[in-house]
């Protein structure tokens, strides 16, 4: 802190902004950028650092308010709390703090054009100055990492069931539409889709650092060509895909023509790339379609994630029964769970890796919805309270996320009362049937109904999009309560996963993955409806059956009867057996 | 049309843009601002109409396709229905359709500086060119109205709950916040909320034209003083606000001094006044705080209201029983039944008008939402149906807005089915505790699930924010589907009004205003809740009670004795028998 408010005084520089992100605006990050957790030891997701001279603070969200209070501790940094997730709140601080002719300053290529912009029109109006192109860090960071050069691959059409040459078409129509020569793409996921390649450049993600420019007769991967075999070099090169190397981007880039026009996400891509482009090309402002394209799940995809969901189905069935068989006899803590979990997993075929670290958060663990088990903080689980375990894996057939919270014994009223109703939320956010264009906030809203009319709440997002044998987290929808104006639509997967935590005893999840179906076609419109995806028990031990109606009850009978009936061929006798019992109608 | 397009050609504009819309921005508009109605014979409050050499067309929301569809008959415009009510779909159609190098021109009075710069930047990066500046309506008109004259007034503080004084010192905090100079504001509503004045140039809505320019130690009105009664002028100068003619505001933005700061609303100022500040002076886009401070109600104006819904149901009262006892017996119309209502409201103290045009729409009437009874229209009630009155009162203590179906007799399953669900979604709403910070597209969501789950749904918003003695809509606020990102607050007065309409059969719609109160700070959090104001039976004998949860029922019971229990003190003995039947528990 001492040497970069140094830095910071050597170049003249009154805040210096530190965001949780790499040039391509991805939330997990190669070890090179992790670099809030490299200068304030704090290791959620999401944060962003801002110095000055008297103040240094993390800015994040309610998910990571107990975890950031207590890595922050002798850092130096205060936890700023934000009031909306993802939102750049720090900005109005800076308005506030700051006197005219001040100086604010960040690495451009670690921000996205679209907050390099907001910050600066925000700013400069205040007669408060922004440079964009302050890259302080590398120059404090002994050591810091090289790029990751972990080897990739390309998925086959049998997989993902829309060829390189088709996904192109797609792109190129979408570039003639809005009358454009390029698409630029810095996303790494829409990058691995759009290319059917596959890598392990980042933890969970198996996605490869790379840019892309797709012009009307060009494919041009911006990619460290070695991580590739040489046969799938030339199945790329067969698809059309001309291959450069990862830093020709910038280069490319810099050296469009005049009259040009491109099309660019501006919250997809850097401030430092975007501002590359020279002033004679013409950029236009859009989404990466490809965001869309592949959020939209083909039959392919939804066939094989439906087959992976048996997969991790009997995984998760066989986790829990060694769990509660071995509870209480041998000595089991989060961190050894997790690994057990691991190997469950491992043993299916497919499968590649963790989708995210695992949450194993035990009693008070619990309540913190982002928790990951250290040596420090690793409980030893008793035969009593509550386990949360939010988990998933990547199989090269797709991408599973899944929270269940089981009772270890002794459950208190309250406990049950609380799990009830976030199941009977989860259930709410399940069989609702809404019309087409319905936005995710609307979904959100009616999961939280049966909280909110028991004065109970949680502070993070009811569902997120889910990639095939992709990111976990992926756009452009959300199920949340923020004004994000995207259509939910068919074919689309997303996670079901109400909440609620009594910080300092316990945290309830249960998340469910769902795919939108159509409905039905009525007089009124359109209707859409969800199918449930995940295949694990609900444990029905911690419900208070009062508190629901008939049909939250039917629901879950008939979730539990389709669990068993599916994963049953692949279970022994003995998992069989212990399995219908955890089904059994309540 | 012939000679739109002529004048077109003349000034070698390919398409011209004709919105619903006034220098001022305002939904109901003075005569000489009706463009879209005057060049296409369409009525509705929302609108816009794009003309090319060989394409007219109106973009307009489903509130008015079947209305547009009909006064659009002959008119040469063909109607475009909007996806989302307000958005300026059209644009897209431009790209769509112009060549590069086309000219797009509209009347940047009557368009708002946010909706020209988006024109402008998505159509110029195509290489589309726009002009703001061409009013070609003027040249055609004969006879083109003057702009109103009708006397205006200065509230008294007991009325308004906040002197003038008060109300600028509030704005100029804020003013300093945003560490700028001035803020202009054109919006008429809030220029009458912060000034206390009320007028009648715009039919319905007690506003007055004029602009307000407030620095830190002026405040000025441009506004034509002449309709003010020279006591009114004293009083406004006493609270330091100084007079200046209407034309004027133009002059003084375009002498704003070189590094002069000014605020300003960019969806809410036409552009061409935007256009005016020179480039030297610098402009802070921000919300209107006055339209934030209007919407939070304070006591003195929540009080009035109270005791203004208790007139107004006493209103409603005497026009049902006279209605329940005269139809069948003499003729009744859609025409001689809104003059009846407006006969009975205007026995009541403090009246001053309609709040707007009521829609008195009987039978298939009732499923065009926007309905409004003409001369050829106007249809003769008969003992049986539905009969739908939504209408409002201004009254100097308030503005109402109230929605009944009534039954004439004879009445269906599938009316009685409808009519149910849409009372069960307007008891969702109106008994939802929801989170302190919650948005209005939430409690729509709620609102509408229970006609999702039976697989029906309405076009429209379920609320909309009602001014005090103001406009009967009004911001920042609204219930609907659309992310509209703003907090629903203690204080606010919303509309709930779910609906549901059969195309050429009947239309349902109930609606009632709600107060936002707290509710309860919570574990979790603080809880807001709703207080419905308005007070006047709901029409019991239309209810299927199967379809209702004894909550629901529960709460229409107890409403209806609470409506009781306001009103009796204010009707003969007669009208409280009466109501004592409508009211009775179900």
């Amino acid at each position: 802190m001492t040497a970069l408010r140094g830095l910071m005084k050597q170049h003249q520089i009154d805040a210096y902004v530190i965001p949780s992100s790499d040039p391509h605006m991805s939330e997990y990050l190669p070890e090179r950028y992790r670099c809030v957790a490299w200068a304030s030891g704090f290791t959620g997701s999401a944060g962003t650092l801002v110095i000055t001279q008297d103040f240094a603070g993390l800015w994040t969200d309610s998910r990571y308010f107990v975890q950031a209070a207590e890595q922050l501790k002798d850092s130096g940094y205060q936890l700023v709390k934000l009031k909306v997730q993802h939102a750049p709140e720090y900005v109005d601080w800076l308005v506030e703090v700051l006197p005219a002719n001040s100086v604010v300053a960040f690495d451009g290529q670690l921000t996205s054009a679209w907050l390099a912009k907001t910050l600066i029109a925000k700013l400069e109006a205040l007669s408060i100055n922004v440079r964009g192109d302050v890259d302080l860090l590398s120059l404090l960071w002994n050591n810091r990492p090289e790029l990751p050069k972990a080897p990739a691959y390309v998925l086959d059409d049998s997989l993902t069931g829309e060829s390189v040459i088709a996904k192109l078409d797609r792109l190129r129509i979408w570039i003639r539409q809005k009358r454009s020569d390029a698409h630029f793409i810095s996303a790494l996921d829409d990058l691995a889709w759009l290319f059917n390649i596959r890598g392990s450049d980042v933890p969970c993600n198996p996605v490869i650092l790379g840019f892309g420019l797709i012009t009307l007769n060009e494919a041009i991967l911006y990619i460290d060509q070695g991580k590739f075999p040489s046969e799938d070099r030339s199945r790329l090169s067969a698809a059309g895909v001309t291959l450069a190397d990862y830093t020709e981007a910038e280069v490319a880039l810099s050296q469009l023509a005049d009259g040009f026009t491109l099309l660019m996400d501006p919250k997809r891509t850097c401030f430092s790339l975007y501002s590359t482009v020279p002033a004679t090309v013409s950029v236009v402002e859009q989404l990466n379609p490809t965001t869309h394209f592949k959020a939209v799940k083909n039959a392919v995809e939804i066939q094989h994630t439906r087959a992976t969901m048996v997969k991790d189905g009997v995984a998760m069935t066989r986790f829990f029964k060694w769990l509660e068989e071995t509870v209480g006899k041998e000595p089991i803590t989060e961190i050894s769970l997790a690994e057990q979990l691991l190997k469950f997993r491992a043993e299916q075929a497919d499968f590649v890796g963790e989708s995210f670290d695992t949450i194993a958060a035990y009693g008070f663990h619990g309540a913190l919805p982002h928790y990951k088990a250290t040596p420090e903080s690793n409980s030893l689980l008793q035969p009593e309270g509550l386990l949360l375990v939010d988990s998933g894996g990547q199989y090269r057939t797709g991408t599973t996320d899944i929270t269940r919270v089981v009772s270890l014994g002794n459950i208190t009223d309250e406990q049950r009362v609380d799990y009830t109703l976030v199941l009977k939320g989860m259930i709410e956010g399940s069989t609702l049937i809404f019309p087409r264009g319905s936005r995710g906030y609307q979904v959100d809203a009616i999961t939280r109904k049966p909280l909110w009319d028991h004065l109970r709440n949680y502070g993070h997002g009811t569902g997120h999009g889910v990639g095939f044998f992709l990111n976990v987290h992926e756009g452009p929808h959300v199920f949340n309560t923020a004004a994000v104006d995207v259509p939910i639509e068919t074919g689309m997967i997303t996670s079901i996963e109400p909440g609620l935590y009594r910080e300092g005893a316990y945290g309830i999840r249960i998340e469910n993955l769902v795919l939108t179906v159509d409905h039905q076609n009525a007089f009124f419109g359109s209707f859409l409806a969800f199918e449930t995806l995940t295949l694990c028990y609900i444990d029905t031990s911690l419900v208070n059956k009062a508190l629901l109606d008939s049909k939250h009850i039917n629901w879950l009978n008939q979730y539990h009867a389709m669990v068993y009936e599916q994963l049953k061929p692949y279970l022994t006798e003995n998992e069989q057996e212990w399995l219908a019992k955890k089904t059994a109608a309540i």
